[in-house]
């Protein structure tokens, strides 16, 4: 059992859209993902997504709305409905999902990342 | 559908050793909690939890050892073992944990909290 430092974890990576775990319990999954720019329109048909904004902000939007997260705050996603995050500058995200989610959701893609690296 | 400032919901409350619920999903919940001094010794049968320190730090101890939690850390304590966390100065911590579980685990005694408030 070893403690998690998020900055540490973040520092070792640079690429964006490709989501590193970093940790595991009761089937959920920790990740941290950075990204810049626009992700896909998707969702996920059974698993709700948990997005804490550890550095920067990001916009998600929605069909009907958009919210926009800052550092040191939290959304979640509701499976089932349509999402887009989207960030103008480089945002730093830790997730909290099921471990069965695919972060392309319901689409795939060249986006999508299949194979996630623990770190 | 609204974004959780944790910030803003810390501000809300000020005892100890009382954690609130504010966010659900996946049968999971993230729960805050403030707490110093010296909580007891308990496991939980089924449940993993995460400790992510928001403020503050802690000590989890352990029977064979002792891992000192930082702000920007978190700690998963997998079920099962046992574990008592104590903080000399007031930490703020977010919880990641199923929606069964009870906060002094196998222990009920004056420290138990069944009915955790929505904030």
């Amino acid at each position: 059992m070893e403690k998690v430092n998020l900055r540490e974890k973040l520092s070792t990576f640079r690429d964006y859209f490709s989501p590193r775990i970093v940790g595991e319990l009761n089937g959920q999954q920790v990740k941290l993902v950075k990204f810049q720019g626009e992700f896909i329109w998707h969702h996920h048909d059974h698993e709700d997504e948990l997005f804490y904004v550890v550095k920067g902000s990001f916009d998600m939007h929605m069909r009907d709305k958009t919210i926009t997260v800052n550092a040191g705050e939290f959304l979640i996603m509701p499976h089932g409905v349509e999402h887009k995050p989207v960030a103008k500058e480089e945002v730093e995200i830790m997730l909290f999902e099921p471990a069965t989610t695919l972060n392309t959701g319901d689409v795939e893609n060249e986006m999508t990342v299949k194979n996630l690296e623990k770190i």
